[in-house]
C-alpha cells in the first residue's frame, strides 16, 4: 500500500460526522464541535433521523457539498459500524475513524460486529482508524478528531505521536503542550484493525512537518511490518519508543489491547535494533523526542559527552546518570584543559565534567572549547537561571558547529525558567528543565547516534554453512545426540562423542575419545537428565565407567552417550526462536539461574552483523563475563556471530522447527563449544 | 547537642554580613541584598574597610543594634574565615554561614585554612553551616541566605530540603515552586565541617511547619549519627532520600565532596532500614516528598493499591510501574466488583485496575467503593482533565476515611491542569501530573508504610550465642579450619571435619566422617585454594584419598583438611562488615559471578529482626532462590536472622576484626551450612 492512502484520513478535503447527536453531551456531538474548528467542511449526519436512515443521509451529505467528503467519523454503536463503513465507501469516502468500543475485545456479540467491520474494510478498501480510539489531531490544520476539548490548546509543531492508546496520545500531546512544544500529528490507534503503527510511520516518513516521532506500544500484531517501518523511518528522522508491559498486567492489558503474543523484552530489543531510541516512561519519551526533533548527533558507536555545569551538585547527578547508561564522559585532552584553565577560576574541576562555578561572561568560550575537544561528540550544559546569564543565548554565541550538538539543562523559578525556554526557542537551542532530564536527553541522542552507526553495518545475508534444505524434526523429537549432530552439520562445534548401545561400545568409546568423559542416558523424552541421575561426569578409568553405567542402567538408560568433557569456561545460552509476532530471532543470555531470574538477555532478528553481536554483549548486565573477565576467556565476536546466523539460517529454512536452544554454549580458551542442545518442533497451526 | 543550637542559624534575631562588598556584583553584596528582605535586622561589615579592620567592625555592628546579632554570614576568602569566626564568637554570635570554598577540598594551603576553621569552631562552640555552600532559606521568614535571586519566588510551605549541595538545594526548591509547593526550610550543607545532615534533621523533627523532608546525600561522614537522626525523624514525618553516586564519578565527586568512604548501595540500604523512602532521581524526590507531606498510609508490609483510571492507556503505564516496584494491585472482592458493576458501563475492566471510561458523575461513588475494599490500603486515581470533571473535587466528595489515602494523577493542557491543581489545594487532595508520577507517589507512600511497619519490630539485642569476649585474630590470620571453628563457637553450622598432619590421620578421618569427603590444603596464606589445585572433592574410598593426598602434596600442602561434603543446595554469601562510615553491617547476596556483577546484595545494620531479614530477601532480585524456587530448599528466616546477629555480635565484640565472610553459606534441605569462611583483621588505624 502507499502512504498516500492515509491522506484522506489525516488531510481530508471534507468530513462527515455520522452519529452527530442533538444532545450536546453525547460523544457524537462533542466530536462534531471539535471538528467544527477545522478549515475543512464538516457535514453532520444524525443517526437518530428516522425518516431517511443513515444510508440516505450519508448520500445526501456527500452530494450537498462542493468539497469532496473523503473522511467519515463514526460515532455510532458497534452494531451499526460495518454498515456505515460500507455506505461511506459506496459514497466515495476513502477513510474512516471508528470511535466505538464493543468489538472483539468485549467478546460476545462484539466478535461478530468486529468480523463484520473487518469484512467491510476488506471488501471496500476504505482505510479505517480504530475501532476503540479517541481519535487523532493535526494542529496545523486545526483538525481535531478528539473527544477531549483541551486538544484545542495543542500547538502546531514538529513532534508526531503514534500511540497504541487514545489516552496516551492525549497524555503525550498535553505534556508537549505544557513544555511549549508543538505537535505535527497525534494519533491514537485503538484496536488498529486496519490502520496500524506501520502505516502511520510510513505516512510520517513523507510528512515534512514531522521532525521526530514518539511511538507508544502496548502490543504488536504485524511485527515484521513494524520493524520495517521503524527501520525506514529512523533513517530519516528520530523515532523514540516506549513499550508498556514489563510486568505482569496481562489480564488488564488483554481487556484493553488483546493478548500479548510476544514479550516486552523482545519488542524493546527489536525496536532498538530497527533504529528506535527506547525509553522507560512517558516523561522520558517527551524529553527525548523533543530534543531529538531539534538535533541529531553524527552516527557513533559511543558518543563522548562533554558536561559543562554551573553547579557541582546537579553536575554529579547528570554525570552519575550518563555513566550509568554506559556512556562516557571522556577526560578532555590536556590542551583543552589548558585552555579551560585560562577561562575558569582555579578551584573548579575542569577535566570533564567541567565545573564552571557560577557561569560568567566566559561561558560561551568554555562551551566552544569543550565542543572542540576531539573526544566530544555532544555537549550537555547545565546551570541555574541567573540574572547575569542567558544560557541559551550563551550557547548560541558560542557558535559551535552543528556536528557537535549542544543540549541545555536549566532550573529556576517558574518565570525565569519560562524566559530561559523562550530564549532557547528564539536561539534555536534545545533545552530541558532539570539535571535528570538533561541526562535523559543526552542519553537519547547518543542512543540514536549508536543505532544509526549500527545500521550502517548491514548483515544482508545469513552465514554460509546453513542447511541447504529444511530440517525436519523426527517423530519423538531430536535426542541430545541428534541435536548435536544437527549443530555439527551447520558448523557449530560440539564435544567428541559416541552413541553406545552396550557396555562394550561404551568402553571402546572411552578408549577412543580418552578420559575424562561424561556418560549420559540418551532418551529424547527426558528433558532434564540430571534430575533423574542420568548424567555422570569426570569418568576416566574403565572401572569408573562400569560404575557409571551401572548407575545409568538403574536410572532406566538403554542407550548411552559417551562424550569428551569440555574444558572449564563461561556458560552462555544461545537460542534461535521463531517469535510468534516478529518471526526468527536469536537470543543471547548467560547460563545460571541468577541471569535467568534477572532476564538478562539480548534479542535480535537475523541476520546479525558482528557489530550488532558486540552491541548485544554490551547490552547484557553480565556481558563482561565474555570479555576476558578476571583473566577468563574472551569471546570471538565473529565466531559468536556465526553461531547466531547459522542457527538463524536453520530456523528460516525449516518451518517445522520452532526453536533451537544451545544451553550451555561454553566459552572456553579454545573457543565456543555446544555442550547441550534442544530442538523444539513447531506445533501444528 | 540540642537541636536548639540551630535556632540562631535558621531563626536568628539579628544578622551581620561580613564581606558585604560595595561592588554590587560581588557575592557579599548579592547575599546582603537577599538577606535585606528578611524581617530580621541585617548589619553589613565591609571586609575592605582598612581603617577599623574586621574585628572592630563586627564589634561595632553587634553593639549598634537593639536586636541581638546571633548569625554571621561570611563572604570572605578562606584565608580570613577562621579569624572572623573567632571574632564573631567573641561578640556573642552563636551561628555562622561560611560560603567560601578553597578549604580542604582544594588541597594546598586550603588544608591549613580548613584546620584553622575547625579549631575555631571547636574552641568557640559557634555552630557553622558550610564552608562551600550557597546557603539556606526559610521562606516564611523571608530569610534568604542565598546568592540565587530566584529564591525570592519560593513560597512558604511544609516541605523541607536538606541537600548535600547548595546547587541541589536550589534545584529542589525551584522544582517545588514550579509545582506550586512551598518550602519550610531549604539547606545546602556544603562541606559540612560542623553542621551536618543529622543536626538539621534533628532540628526539623521539632519544626512544626515541616511535614516532610527531602534528603540529598552525596557522601556521609558520621554514618551512625545520620541513621539515628533519620530513624527518629521518620517516626514523626516522612523522609525521602536521593543518594547520588551509583556509578563511578569518583574523581569529580571527590573534588566536590571529599572521598566516598562507604558505598552507594550501603548508604541506600541503611537509610531505607532507618525509615527513609529511597528514590532514584530529583524528579521522584520532589513528587514523593510533596505527596508524603500531605498524607501517610497506615504502617503495612505490603500496601494494596486500588487503581481507578479514566483512560486505559495511562492505567496500563501506572499498573506496570506499580507492579514492577513489587507492589500488588489486589483483585477486588466480588462484592466490590458487584457494586462497581452498578456504577460503571459494562465494557470496562473493573477488577483492579478499575477502568471507568470517561469519568462521569458516579466517579466519587466508584472511588469510595474501591477504598472500602478490605484489600485496599491506598487509592490512586487518574484521569485527563475534562470540562465535566473536577477530579480533586470528586475525591473530596467521595468522603473517604483518611486511613485509606487517595492520590490523584491528572493530565491536561497547561491551564486546565493548573485549575485542577488549584482545586486539589482547595480540597486538600494530593495531586500530581502524569501517570508515572502517580505511580511514583503511590510507590513512595507504600515504601513509607513498609518502613514504619518494619520499624515496629525492634530487634533490640544481638542474638545470644555471640562470643563472651573479643575474638583476636592471630598473627598470620585464621586459616579455614580456625575460621570454621570460630563459626562453630557462635553456633553457625559447618561440615564435620578433621585437621590432619599426615596420611594416617587423613585415613582415620575419612573412616570416622564417612565419605564422600572434600580434602583441602590448609594454609592461611593461600586465599584461593582451588586455583592452585588445593581442593579435591568427592573422595569416598581409601585409594581415592591416597591419590588426592598425593596431588595436594604436589601442590605444596603440609597440612590437610578432611571434611564432609555438604548436600547440594543454593549458595549464598553472608558477611558481617565494619563499614568505615556506618559501623557494623551484615550483607546478604547470592553466590555466583552473575549476582556479583549485578551487585545484588542487601545490607543492614545489626541487630536484624526476622521481619527485616524477610525484607532483605525481598529486596534481592534473586531472592526467589531462597523461597523454594523450583522445588528447591526454603530458607528458615529465623535461622538466617540468627546467622546475621551472631556474626554481628562477633564483629561488635571484636575490634580486631574488620570482616567475616561466609562464602558460600549453603542453603540445603537440612538448613544453612557454612562451607567456607574468611576472617579479615582490622588494619591498624
Amino acid at each position: 500500500m502507499s502512504w498516500r492512502e492515509l491522506d484522506p484520513l489525516f488531510a481530508p478535503s471534507g468530513i462527515v460526522v455520522v452519529g452527530a447527536s442533538a444532545n450536546p453531551d453525547k460523544l457524537g456531538s462533542v466530536m462534531a464541535r471539535a471538528l467544527g474548528a477545522s478549515r475543512v467542511p464538516v457535514s453532520l449526519v444524525n443517526s437518530q433521523n428516522p425518516a431517511s436512515g443513515l444510508h440516505a443521509s450519508i448520500e445526501s451529505a456527500v452530494g450537498s457539498t462542493d468539497a469532496p467528503i473523503d473522511l467519515a467519523v463514526l460515532c455510532v454503536p458497534a452494531s451499526a459500524t460495518a454498515e456505515v463503513l460500507r455506505d461511506s465507501a459506496r459514497n466515495g469516502i476513502r477513510a474512516a475513524l471508528v470511535c466505538a468500543g464493543g468489538f472483539a475485545e468485549a467478546g460476545g456479540p462484539g466478535r461478530e460486529f468486529g468480523a463484520a467491520v473487518d469484512a467491510a474494510v476488506l471488501d471496500t478498501g476504505i482505510r479505517m482508524l480504530g475501532p476503540n480510539t479517541s481519535g487523532f489531531f493535526v494542529p496545523r490544520r486545526r483538525l481535531r478528531a478528539s473527544f477531549v476539548p483541551g486538544v484545542s490548546e495543542v500547538k502546531p509543531g514538529s513532534v508526531a505521536i503514534v500511540a497504541a492508546s487514545g489516552g496516551i496520545n492525549h497524555v503525550l500531546a498535553f505534556k508537549l503542550q505544557r513544555a511549549g512544544v508543538g505537535v505535527s500529528l497525534g494519533v491514537g490507534l485503538g484496536a488498529a484493525s486496519d490502520v496500524g503503527a506501520p502505516d502511520v510511520l510510513d505516512y510520517l516518513a513523507h510528512d515534512d512537518s514531522t521532525k521526530a516521532v514518539l511511538l507508544h506500544i502496548e502490543s504488536v500484531t504485524h511485527g515484521e511490518a513494524l520493524l520495517r517501518a521503524v527501520r525506514e523511518l529512523a533513517r530519516l528522522k528520530p523515532v523514540v519508543a516506549l513499550v508498556v508491559g514489563r510486568n505482569d498486567v496481562a489480564e488488564f492489558a488483554a481487556s484493553h489491547t488483546g493478548s500479548l503474543a510476544t514479550s516486552w523484552r523482545t519488542t524493546r530489543d527489536l525496536l532498538s535494533q530497527a533504529g528506535a531510541v527506547i525509553v522507560d516512561d512517558e516523561d522520558d519519551l517527551v524529553t527525548a523526542g523533543t530534543v531529538l526533533s531539534q538535533l541529531r548527533a553524527e552516527p557513533s558507536a559511543a558518543l563522548g559527552v562533554g558536561l559543562v555545569t554551573g553547579q557541582a551538585g546537579p553536575g554529579l547527578i547528570i554525570a552519575d546518570r550518563i555513566t550509568g547508561a554506559g556512556l562516557e564522559l571522556p577526560r578532555l585532552a590536556s590542551s583543552t584543559i589548558a585552555t579551560l584553565a585560562t577561562l575558569l577560576p582555579p578551584l573548579t574541576f575542569q577535566a570533564n565534567p567541567v565545573d564552571t562555578g557560577r557561569p560568567g561572561p566566559g561561558f560561551p568560550a568554555v562551551l566552544a572549547t569543550v565542543a572542540a575537544d576531539p573526544s566530544i561528540g555532544i555537549v550537555a550544559a547545565y546551570a541555574l537561571t541567573e540574572p547575569v546569564l542567558d544560557l541559551p543565548a550563551a550557547v548560541h554565541a558560542a557558535g559551535i558547529d552543528a556536528s557537535v550538538p549542544v543540549i541545555v539543562g536549566i532550573d529556576g523559578p517558574l518565570g525565569e525558567l519560562e524566559s530561559a525556554m523562550e530564549s532557547a526557542r528564539e536561539h534555536g537551542v534545545a533545552a530541558v528543565a532539570g539535571p535528570s532530564a538533561l541526562a535523559t536527553a543526552a542519553i537519547a541522542v547518543a542512543a540514536d547516534a549508536r543505532a544509526r552507526h549500527l545500521a550502517s553495518f548491514s548483515a544482508d545475508r545469513l552465514a554460509s554453512g546453513g542447511p541447504a534444505e529444511a530440517v525436519v524434526v523426527p517423530a519423538g523429537g531430536f535426542d541430545e545426540i541428534a541435536a548435536k549432530g544437527l549443530l555439527d552439520s551447520i558448523g557449530i562445534a560440539t564435544p567428541g562423542r559416541r552413541r553406545c548401545h552396550d557396555r562394550d561400545a561404551a568402553q571402546a568409546a572411552l578408549a577412543e575419545l580418552g578420559g575424562p568423559v561424561a556418560v549420559k542416558l540418551v532418551d529424547a523424552s527426558v528433558l532434564h537428565k540430571s534430575d533423574i541421575g542420568g548424567v555422570v561426569l569426570g569418568v576416566t578409568t574403565s572401572a569408573e565407567l562400569d560404575t557409571a553405567l551401572d548407575a545409568l542402567i538403574r536410572s532406566g538408560a538403554r542407550e548411552f552417550l559417551v562424550e569428551q568433557m569440555a574444558p572449564k569456561g563461561v556458560d552462555l545460552i544461545v537460542a534461535a526462536r521463531r517469535d510468534p509476532v516478529f518471526g526468527p530471532t536469536v537470543v543471547l543470555g548467560m547460563g545460571g539461574v541468577e541471569a535467568e531470574l534477572l532476564a538478562d538477555v539480548a534479542i535480535r532478528t537475523v541476520p546479525v552483523h558482528e557489530r550488532m553481536t558486540d552491541a548485544m554483549i554490551d547490552d547484557l548486565i553480565t556481558g563482561e563475563l565474555l570479555r576476558g573477565f578476571r583473566n577468563g576467556p574472551k569471546v570471538d565476536v565473529a565466531a559468536l556471530t556465526g553461531v547466531f546466523n547459522r542457527l538463524g539460517a536453520l530456523l528460516c529454512a525449516s518451518p517445522g522447527i520452532s526453536e533451537i536452544e544451545i544451553n550451555p554454549l561454553r566459552l572456553t580458551g579454545a573457543g565456543l563449544i555446544a555442550l547441550d542442545a534442544v530442538v523444539i518442533a513447531q506445533e501444528a497451526q
